[in-house]
Order: structure tokens, then sequence, then C-alpha cells
């Protein structure tokens, strides 16, 4: 049953190169770099990687931030867009309808924008300027893509407000360390019994975390939420308990992750710690340390490796999600 | 079986005026009016409010924006609040730890900060000004509170940018025409189906979704989950199939609700509608016509009502969640 999203997932490595390589062909032909002001936006994984972005931007100096297409369509009274300089719109296939729609209403504005996209297609030709990634999928579900993606887009991030750029030789090396796990995943997931997964995160890993509950519900179908880390003791906390799994993403636990952890465990749930130390989850997956912008793309194809074979235990194709389609249009 | 909760639910339309009271001698004794960048922050249902807040400042011409407190408090690098002049911290009990810590924080900073609770309490003495709305509850679940908080700082916020505050005699007449349902809820609840619920909602109803779902979670342990309206089409929607009641909020439904519906109910999920106008949802139940602003104090005690009587029809007590206390310490 090994297909296409799982080939794709493997393929992480090189997408990382290939997505260097093009950004940087990109920023020396055009003498591009972002203004302060940035609005970042897509739907589905492309607003989750807007989020990630908008905080990247934030983090650099700039101001970014995120807002789906959908909403900015139709409820502009609470996304004024009056300080922002530029758009950036991100559709893999770049025929979402909705991404398209956006590019047409923010002419309309006389806002800049930017397509990025993995090929030419009609969003590339909306947009002001267009960054192609040629991460090419087959898959319906977004993978090896959301990292590319990522990562060329950090790296236009760090050039324009930093002036240094990300190293993607050892960004690579780092994603390749985690996709030798792929057996240790595959078992861990095998060996463990649970029917919903809550992803916790804070910071750039809350967005990865609701990266991670997609993928969950995409492959698995399975009942699965993200939350802020310490937001999910406020109430959210009552679904946890026997035969869910908890997966907490922290590179840096303290005591209160500790507290939290023997919590949740009280309540009955399974605890999965995934980051740079073991702090005695039940469950634990080491990731390679690496500077704190690049933590999202060393996380990326652990937690859809997760779902990928969640699903096969469910006896499920990931590469045909019931319902789904690769470009979703109007 | 009727307790504390089903208590406080039917007493919103008495908490709102009294809301209206005492934001009337606030405001007057003080000449409070709030700065043009403003941020609310808050914890579970009160991060869903601030929500809200931020969403009718940026509405009225301020600029709003919301942080949960445990973000705002780990990942400040995000959220600079080098903008910010004023941060409203709301805690119904005013003894949250993180909601505390953050008035610390914010004090360092020089930031001037404004508390919102229902009685004198360890935030109220922490925050530069504090507005006490008597919304007294013994329920470990926000019920009236969530609208009399909401309905006495909207009244804050359109006073100080607009001049003009809300109504609320007649808003309490809105609300009051909600509870008259009640019954309708409880049979439509009780006659209907459903292991999942989720809630979909555009603009200022996406906060209203996420405390549906949250109420839904605390009361009824039923998996659910808040997406703003149109995003769901993006892979999110492969969790609604039999067993699932989608609750779409829309005051105005469109062409692309419809047919959104009608692709939903292909998957086989069932589809409810809460709004002015019925577009052909399996169920429906309409709301009395508000100001737009005014749309989520109607909605609320409405979704309430529906997770209270999923919980009893699940022989849950709602008065006491599994795992839940009253105010979340550290």
């Amino acid at each position: 049953m090994e297909g296409k999203t799982i080939y794709e997932i493997r393929r992480t490595p090189e997408a990382v190169v290939e997505a260097g390589r093009v950004v940087g062909r990109y920023l020396s032909n055009r003498g591009f770099s972002l203004p302060l002001n940035v609005t970042y936006t897509g739907c589905g994984s492309s607003h989750f990687l807007s989020q990630l972005l908008a905080m990247a931007t934030t983090r650099a100096g700039g101001k970014g931030e995120a807002v789906p297409c959908s909403e900015l369509l139709l409820e502009r009274i609470y996304h004024p867009l009056d300080e922002t300089q530029l758009i950036v719109i991100t559709s893999r296939s770049g025929e979402t309808t909705e991404a398209i729609e956006v590019a047409e209403m923010v002419r309309n504005l006389g806002v800049s924008t930017m397509g990025v996209m993995a090929h030419e297609s009609p969003l590339s030709k909306k947009t002001d300027t267009a960054l192609i990634v040629p991460a090419h999928e087959e898959s319906i579900v977004m993978t090896h893509s959301f990292t590319a993606f990522y990562t060329a887009l950090l790296d236009v991030i760090e050039r324009s407000y930093l002036e240094e750029g990300i190293n993607f030789r050892s960004l690579r090396s780092a994603v390749m360390e985690v996709l030798k796990e792929e057996k240790l995943i595959k078992e861990t997931i095998n060996e463990t019994d649970f029917n919903s997964a809550i992803y916790l995160g804070s910071g750039m890993l809350y967005p990865v975390a609701l990266e991670a509950s997609l993928k969950m519900k995409e492959m698995a179908i399975l009942w699965s939420e993200a939350h802020p880390t310490f937001e999910f003791r406020h109430g959210f906390k009552v679904m946890a308990g026997n035969g869910t799994l908890v997966v907490m993403l922290t590179t840096k636990p303290t005591e209160r992750h500790e507290r939290f952890m023997r919590e949740l465990q009280g309540q009955g749930a399974k605890v999965m710690g995934i980051g740079y130390e073991d702090f005695g989850t039940d469950l634990f997956l080491r990731i390679p340390e690496v500077s704190e912008i690049e933590v999202p793309a060393v996380y990326l194809p652990l937690i859809q490796l997760i779902a990928y074979y969640k699903a096969v235990k469910r006896g499920l194709n990931p590469d045909k999600p019931r319902f789904l389609s690769k470009v979703v249009r109007w």
C-alpha cells in the first residue's frame, strides 16, 4: 500500500534543497525584498503555513499577519488591510478559487501581491510577482510542498529583514535525520492504541500542531484537535481521557509542561513528547536540533508520518481520503 | 436534574441589563475611553471573548488584537506589544494564574492594563483600572457571564470610537426571545442523533462557533470543532459524515452557503442552520434580528442551551463536568 503520499513525504529533503535553489534565483534576479507590513493568506494547510510565515516575519522585525482567504473575501471589515503593503497568497495548485478571488479583490485595492505555488497557474498570472517552488505533488494531501514553501519563504523573510538567509543544506540533513526514524515512528504508532489525537504547541509550534491535526483528519479520519499548549487546560482538557493521545510539541519542556503531562495522565490520556528533551512522557520522539525558526521544518515530516501510519493501521488509504479532492474550487 | 448551569443560562437577560448599569456608572465616573490600539487577553472562553472584542474594536475604527494569556507570557517574541496602548485582561474569577501573571508582566513594560471580572479579586488589584461586571456564576462552565462581559465591553468600545453605546433594554428583549425557544431547542436536540458537532461561522460568528464548540465539550463531552465557515471545505470536511451535526451560524446565507450545505449533506452529515433565514438546512433555529455587533449576544445563550440539552440527553450532569474546576490555577 505504499503510494504517492509516503513517496512525497520521503521526498522532503530534496524539496527543501530545490526550494533553496529556486528562492536564491528569484531573489537575485529581481532584487526582491519584503516590505515591513505583510499579510499572508491561504486556505486549509496554506493558512497554517501563513500563520508560521506571519510569526517569522514579526520575529524578524517586520509585521506579519495571517488571514484565511475566505475571511478576507467575506469579512473585510475585520481585516481593513490599511497598513498592509504586500499580500502573499499561497495555493499549492495556484487554482484554488478563493486564492484567485483574493488576488482579484486586492488588485482593486492597490496593494501589491505575491503568489506562491508549485507551478505556473491562474494564480501566478494574477499576482504582481510569483514565487514558483516546484514541489510537485500528485497526492491530495499537502506534505513536502508545505515544508518546501515554508523554507523558501523563510529564506525570503530572513534575507529581507536580517540579511542572512537559511542554510538549506544543513536543514536538509536535519530533515533526513527525522526521516531515518520512519521505522521507529511506524512501530510507535502501531503499538499505541488511541482513537483521538490532541496536538499542543506554543509559538510557531501552534500552527505546526494545527497542521498535524489536519493531517490526522485527512489521512486517518481520526478525531483530532490542536491548541496553544497551556490553553488546553482551560476547559478543552475535558476531552483528554482513556483512548486519547496528547502530543506535546515542545523543544524546551519546563516544569509546567511536566505538571501538565501528569495532569493529563491522571485523566487517563497517553502523552507523547516530540522535541529535544524527553521529560518523562509515555512516548517520546526526538528531533535534531536546529535554529528556532527552522524548527517547524523538522517537525513537519514527522507529524505527517504519524498521520500516515495511523491511517495505514486503520486500514485506510492515505492517497484517497474520502470526500476530498486535490484542488478546492467553487 | 435542573441545576446551576441552566439557571445561569436563563439569567442572561438580567445579566445583560445589569452589565449596562455597571458600565454606564464606570464610564461616567471615570471619563474612561479606550485608546486606538488595544490588545485583549484571556484563557479558554475568555480568549474567545477577546477575539470578539478585538474584532468589534477594529470594526469600530480602533485596532484590536487578541492573544491568549499563556502565549503572551511564553512567546512574547511573536507578540511584541510595541503599538499596544492598553491590555484588557478578562478572567471571570479574577483568580486565573495566567491572567494575573500577564498583569504583572505588563506592568513592567509600562503598558496600561484594564481588568474585567465578576467581582473584586487578585486581578482587580493588579490592573490600572478594573471593570467589575457582577455576573455571578456558581457553575464551572462560563455562560451568562460571557454574554454580560461581551455586552459591557461592546458598550465601552462603541462609546470610545463611535460615541453611541448599545441599547441594553432592546438587547435584553432579543435575548429573552431566544430563551423563549428553550423547549424547541431541547426537543430539537433530543430528536436529532449526532455523535459529533461541527460549528461554522464567519467574522464575529467564528469566535461564537469556537465558544459553541467549547461548551459542547465542557458540558456534553462530545467531539466538536469550530472553523471559519468556508475554511472547513479545505480538508477538514473529511470529518463530516454520518453522525455529524454541522451547525452553520449565519445571519445572511448566500448561494455558497446553500451549495456547501448540500455538499455536507451529500457526505451524510446533518446540517443545522441558526440565523435569520432558513436556507433549507435539515434543522433550523431562528434568532431575532439585532445590529451586527449585537449578533453574538443572541447566539450565545442559544448555543449554550444546545450544549446543555445534549449533555442532559447523554445522561451527563452539566454542573459537574469531569476533570474541570471553576478556576484554573497553577
